[in-house]
């Protein structure tokens, strides 16, 4: 079946933020394509810039035969595609699903599109909204390797760098969770430092420089932490736990001075010091990965 | 007192990393260098390297025009500098205090240095010990700007940027505060990143050059973010608190389920659901800075 299939085209379900550039970005790419949304009415732009809008997702899939789905989680995929009429349009096309969920979800959804004989390949998306059909876009993919060449020329319609993790399913949601969390919790941090600065006079704008600044130490940070985790040895010579805590400890104490929580700092410097109180203080802060982990 | 000093002069108190990497970095630009440490030995290498190695603090600074001080907090540098004969030794000289702790405490230093006739400079070092003396270097001071512009010759020499932050004292801690905030969050951040990647497969080397990815998207983030603050106005348009709680929650839900410890995301997720819980689901996530603030 898959043979007769029009490859210029695809369907996009979902349309927040992140579905409408992606069938954007297919329509700038000259691709004909399909979108629908739970919601009615998300697809009046890109239907005036030439998408064909369905009636019903089972319309939608049919249409083409690779499916791009985005929507906020699994729950939200399952809701839509785990039909009788959708999966039977769906038999012999494929799924490239590139909402963020766990590894387990991504697994799971992939032995469901084997049980009824769809083609279905995982993904995720690793930078914001306007990266979409530029060079800046960064996604990742998991699934059978030549599903996955096969779709490649489609999916290459969104710009970027695409990097195909391997057959293991789940491989493309176990990054995003990693990478998502480097994300969320720097910018909780951020949001802190912004709380802070407020309150000892600093506006957002006079620091966010500075905190490009720090953006920037964390490269080559994050690849000497990384071969330090690899070998289980983390060298502290520049910087060692015991002045990491020194330092959190004035974080946590300047931040609660003015009133404000300090719930994120807390939990991390408490991290800190049991690493400390295992004999680590003179190694380096990344030691605290082995801290949170289960023996 | 101050003319007739000798202005290639400076001396360094501690010499920890960081207290090394200054002094070493002085010596590189051919100024006459006096160090003291608490611990005997640390100087070795730089009394080989040309530096004078002081038998007390109050020998160091008597040395010098202009002490530069770097300890671990506020704490050691008190029980150096604020005793009797390093008082005297200090007066009508000027000290560059670069130990990290809080405004508060730094306000406390200023006082005391002026009731005792010392100059007093405070400063913060937001990059790590390998970049003194490069241009990567970045150096913020506070305190009276002509004692500022005095010193900034012998500053110089450490390399990088200076930024004069402006007269009150406690500013330079405050940014301080502020950018290590960002950074131990963000490094907190990477380190449950690392566990989660290796419970899932996935070595902390394969991880990195995503990791890198993310550190690379945090600066137009930060500079949004940063007039989303200033306004009061939180922009969720191309990724809403909703989109951001259903993230983090993967991020728990699949480091718990490899009994990895989630206490910093789930901190921050409280601060995001409190966010949604105001009414604020639709906006962006930066909004958790007015959550955690006291109103």
């Amino acid at each position: 079946m898959t043979s007769h299939m029009d490859h210029s085209a695809v369907t996009v379900l979902g349309l927040g933020p992140m579905g409408r550039a992606l069938a954007g970005a297919f329509l700038d790419a000259g691709l004909r394509v399909t979108v629908w949304n739970r919601t009615p009415g998300k697809d009046r732009d890109l239907v005036a810039r030439g998408a064909a809008g369905a009636r019903s997702p089972e319309e939608a899939v049919a249409a083409s035969g690779l499916t791009v789905v985005c929507v906020v989680n699994y729950d939200a995929v399952d809701a839509v595609v785990r039909r009788d009429a959708v999966a039977e349009a769906l038999k012999g096309r494929t799924v490239v699903n590139l909402t963020a969920d766990t590894p387990d979800r991504a697994r799971d959804a992939a032995a469901w599109a084997a049980d009824h004989g769809i083609g279905y390949l995982d993904g995720a998306i690793m930078t914001p909204t306007p990266t979409i059909g530029t060079p800046a876009g960064v996604f990742l993919h998991s699934g059978p390797g030549e599903l996955y060449a096969q779709h490649r020329p489609v999916l290459g319609a969104l710009g970027g760098t695409h990097t195909h993790l391997g057959a293991d399913i789940g491989r493309a949601a176990a990054y995003d969770i990693a990478l998502l969390d480097i994300f969320w919790t720097a910018m909780a941090g951020y949001a802190h430092a912004l709380a802070v600065a407020r309150a000892e006079g600093i506006g957002a704008r006079e620091l966010a420089p500075f905190a490009n600044g720090i953006a920037a130490i964390l490269p080559p940070l994050f690849e000497s932490g990384a071969q330090d985790a690899d070998n289980g040895t983390y060298s502290g010579a520049g910087n060692p736990l015991t002045s990491a805590v020194s330092s959190m400890a004035h974080i946590v104490h300047t931040s609660e001075s003015h009133g404000i929580d300090a719930s994120v700092m807390r939990a991390a410097e408490c991290l800190a010091r049991r690493a400390i109180g295992r004999g680590h203080g003179a190694g380096g802060f990344l030691r605290i990965a082995e801290i949170m982990s289960p023996r």
